[in-house]
């Protein structure tokens, strides 16, 4: 049993948003308000930025149940960055903050490059001979993080992009002229979150290809196929990872605004519609390319209440794990199957585990043509999608927490 | 009171499709199967053209569960076209497909130019001296129907774009480094779904600009307002109509694949994409272009129950109101406000008032410097948005109706 140790805390979100994101920093911040080890529970605003320019919120000062409307509030509530870890002075400038604070605990809320800057500010705080529990909460809608069975945020992505994509291809098949549709989805080096869109199929409407940076990008091949699909049958809905890479590393994607481009002169291509307008070019056929762009990372309308409880219950373990002894560590679910039920386990992963690396899709998840998924990869997403979200409403509309973020000092 | 019609009857789609269409349709079928007037029930495929090519489906043949379930399923679930009556040999062959199916009831579900089908099918039919009874079924998310408060299919989408508005305005507010995000929204002529946009406000997070077709776009000036709020705040989220268009009357996007484009010189702008680059361009600033697409019409995840109870409505009231003897009408929605509650009244407008004309949002009804609605724009929407699509669900994904779509003979 570890000592026990008294003291603030500050929590910080970092890295993309996700729909659940603000669960997570709900779980960390009713338990450490909770917590008798925990004096004062601070949030820094912009995530180590916040930290470093000592902008930290008093938590305490806000009414608990505006803090627990973060259950159904999209984007990063403390604000996020995307900020490194420069060099000794950052380390050194955090290590002010959190003596001026009395800070004990810090919990931050990322992906891999966050669990970077953890390691970092645990490390460097070791070695300073200041006593501060350093955990890293999960959270991504890649899901490409190592050590965990996946990530907080991805299946409720998940669910929109399988939700949305059913939508989309049933729109699609509408006319008799038929079309070729191309949905773009998020995923520079992972597919999962486009492996997801063959969810869809269990609606009936699956796309009936899908393209992940798993597999190099074939351009001939790929219009072959959606040749022949539209050729049988008078449409075409397909999947692709914004990703996506030819055999020599290119993207197939573009910059989507150059820093030189103006008014007249946008150079505008996404994967999607690049990849629309070849279609359009090779078959005559009504194309549209569909970006899911931030809808699928914001969408808390639509989140899985799987993933809200996992969330809200990886923020929550982060605070008890550090109260206990932990630090170091990064939250990780495990997955157990218990008389053919799904439950989410969790557990502590050392951060050197999870720091800077990425999970792809297994290449046995992904069929031989590298055009769709398996049977396995749609067992592994299918639990995580479900369950509602019935969430507050005020006027037919999302009621998001109103925080007042009172500047500790 | 008209004499008693027995007969037949055919329902057919038209146009894009909505959340709610097949509300109306389930309206119209329901009503029309319990009708003991109506001796049988005929979906045409992909509307008028099913009826020209002779391929209907017997919707007596449905199950009854599957049926209701079109109260959930987006898309034109019968198929839709975008068809319009060539001349006399059309109208002849209708007559004769009518005749052989003794259809003596004619719903069709469309937008203005589907009103302009009924009318000339109405009109046809009379001079042949073929009695059949001819409703239009108003829908169109546009809602830029004549002779209606308000038309089916807008109440949804106007939920979807303003929860869509909110939660990505709360996502474009998240980093430090600030940005400027341009959120395309459907309406070639008119605003009303732009405008509605602005009911994210409700939320605490309206789009800093709205712009709509109903006032030229004045690039300069949109600019120069962008700069401004992005000056002050660090961010700013625009709403602009796909119809946007200079003082020129040319419009401020671009085809989004052209006809001779090929791969490598995809001709991909939006109105979005083409704004974003734009503010870039002065303003340095990081930009996103956001098109809701499709997304806006087929979210039936997110449909208003409001919405869909009228649609269903219009669809019922055009049987009912057909048995009792009207024809050559389009059925339309009146507004009541009854000790300050809005109530949805429902009448037949002649075909004549409707077809092919477009109703526009007021002048007054958007802000002097044209880039915002007001308080009564807002107030018409509102009670449109209201109430949650509690709707089938398998597998934490929509439960969409699975038809048998038995053809006729």
């Amino acid at each position: 049993m570890a000592e026990k140790l008294v003291g603030a805390c500050v929590f910080g979100q970092s890295g993309g948003p996700t729909s659940v994101i603000n669960a997570s920093a709900y779980g960390v911040i009713r338990t450490a308000l909770d917590a008798p080890e925990i004096t004062k529970v601070y949030g820094a605003a912009h995530g180590v930025v916040g930290i470093l320019n000592d902008v930290l919120y008093d938590l305490g000062e806000e009414d608990a149940e505006e803090l627990e409307l973060l259950l159904n509030t999209p984007s990063s509530e403390l604000g996020s960055c995307r900020y490194k870890i420069k060099d000794e002075s950052d380390l050194k400038r955090i290590h002010e903050v959190f003596e001026k604070y009395n800070i004990r605990y810090f919990f931050y809320n990322g992906g891999n490059d966050s669990m970077d800057t953890c390691q970092k500010v645990s490390d460097y705080l070791k070695h300073a001979g200041y006593e501060c529990r350093v955990i890293g909460v999960p959270k991504t809608i890649d899901n490409d993080l190592v050590g965990t069975d996946h990530c907080p945020g991805f299946g409720s992505a998940a669910k929109y992009i399988a939700t949305t994509v059913a939508e989309v291809n049933k729109d699609a098949r509408v006319y008799d002229t038929g079309a070729v549709i191309v949905i773009e989805i998020m995923g520079r080096h992972a597919g999962w979150l486009t492996g997801a869109s063959a969810l869809a199929g269990l609606v009936g409407m699956p796309p009936d290809l899908i393209y992940m940076p798993e597999v190099p990008f074939d351009t001939d091949e790929f219009l072959t196929h959606v040749a022949e699909i539209y050729k049988a049958n008078n449409n075409c809905v397909v999947a692709v990872s914004e990703g996506v890479r030819h055999a020599d590393g290119t993207f197939v994607a573009k910059a989507k605004v150059s820093e030189t481009d103006g008014f007249g002169h946008a150079q505008l291509g996404g994967t999607a519609a690049r990849l629309a307008s070849a279609i359009h070019h090779k078959t005559g056929a009504k194309v549209r390319g569909i970006e899911l762009s931030l809808l699928q990372r914001c969408a808390a309308h639509l989140a899985s209440q799987t993933d809200i409880d996992e969330a809200f219950l990886a923020g929550k373990s982060a605070v008890e794990f550090a109260i206990a002894g932990e630090t170091g560590k990064m939250i990780a679910f495990t997955r157990e199957t218990i008389d053919g039920n799904y439950k989410c386990g969790i557990l502590c992963q050392p951060l050197s585990v999870c720091a800077n690396m990425e999970k792809k899709v297994p290449r046995e998840w992904i069929n031989d043509l590298g055009n769709s998924v398996t049977q396995e990869f749609i067992d592994y997403v299918l639990p995580l999608i479900q369950g509602e979200n019935t969430r507050a409403k005020e006027n037919g509309l999302p009621r998001f927490a109103k925080l007042k973020k009172i500047r500790a000092v």
